[in-house]
């Protein structure tokens, strides 16, 4: 099966499918339907379907869709399956935040390390987790850890993205409300946490 | 026009394009090409001009889009033009660190009250809000605050979902794991900070 020939944008709602089969399957549920994961989702369900489609997975009529199925699926095509190391950049609140949040876990994801530009902050420990100067970012490549999480404010965004290319990382995770720019082979993901806060009142009722 | 006709995923990119072309506009630029703004969102150009042309802005050949007319279109279809005022509950790191947050204003939200339930945290002031007990959210609809960002702890996460349509709101971002249930006219985003990241190793080299 040809799985780089997925859209971008079913790439972008495959983790959101996943997380919806996951919640279903813990609920003790076998199958579902589109509908119902659209429900549940606020998706469509003819987009679910046509998603779905492209790794040639079309449900059972009547039935829906096999939800230990599709969770490996979406996993294989995500390359979900093996446990992967990431280094977060910047404990200030958010990066704290995300070292507490147990969402990670859940995509297999560790976050192995973390590091500040803050002497009172180095040598600290949170969840297990030693917090380094950023100086120890060129030990990455040695730790095998090829992903990062960007949380720094947001003059200094630019300087930590060189850092970590430097280091060998590959992807970014990026918090800061700051442009990075990265080489080609680098993928970088800029998440405004604002951003979803915009799609809100087009829904709300006037007044 | 009849801007209701716009897809929910044509709505959820919305924001995307918008912060891509207030970008664009600090940095001094009029025009915008569809293959430009793709490159720079990581969103195909095919998409960019098909969800354009759902509000009938099809650019200018050779020369592309109007920056400034576009984020006004954009922001009249997302009801952006007004100044809102949102609830934060929960001031923990990731609430604090979204209090801090300069984005919101870009959208033009203004965090305009904070909550928690810690007799600790109640009466301190963060970013010239003043936390307040949680009992006071019934004082909201008074206040004219109908959005709500939930960053309290994911057993907290329904009950406070509760209280805040009990105090008339109509949107809530919640960036708590936990998934909450809410009347149909309550309108619900639910943010998984992890789940970005599980869009990245699909993008990464083997190894």
């Amino acid at each position: 099966m040809r799985y780089h020939k997925i859209p971008d944008e079913t790439i972008r709602r495959l983790p959101i499918y996943l997380r919806g089969l996951l919640f279903s399957a813990e609920q003790g549920q076998e199958s579902i339907s589109s509908r119902n994961l659209a429900d549940f989702l606020g998706i469509n369900s003819w987009q679910i379907r046509k998603d779905f489609s492209y790794f040639g997975d079309f449900g059972t009529p009547g039935v829906g869709y096999d939800i230990k199925k599709l969770i490996k699926q979406i996993n294989k095509i995500l390359k979900l399956r093996v446990v992967r190391r990431a280094a977060l950049v910047g404990v200030g609140n958010l990066g704290l935040a995300i070292l507490a949040y147990p969402g990670f876990r859940i995509y297999g994801f560790d976050i192995a390390a973390a590091f500040d530009i803050n002497p009172k902050k180095i040598g600290r420990k949170i969840e297990n987790i030693t917090i380094e100067d950023v100086s120890n970012l060129r030990t990455l490549k040695k730790r095998q850890i090829n992903l990062a999480i960007i949380t720094v404010p947001q003059d200094a965004a630019q300087q930590t993205a060189d850092a970590l290319v430097k280091a060998g990382v590959k992807g970014i995770l990026n918090f800061s409300p700051h442009h990075i720019t990265v080489p080609g082979k680098v993928k970088v993901i800029t998440i405004d946490i604002a951003m979803d806060l915009a799609r809100l009142p087009y829904y709300m009722p006037a007044g």
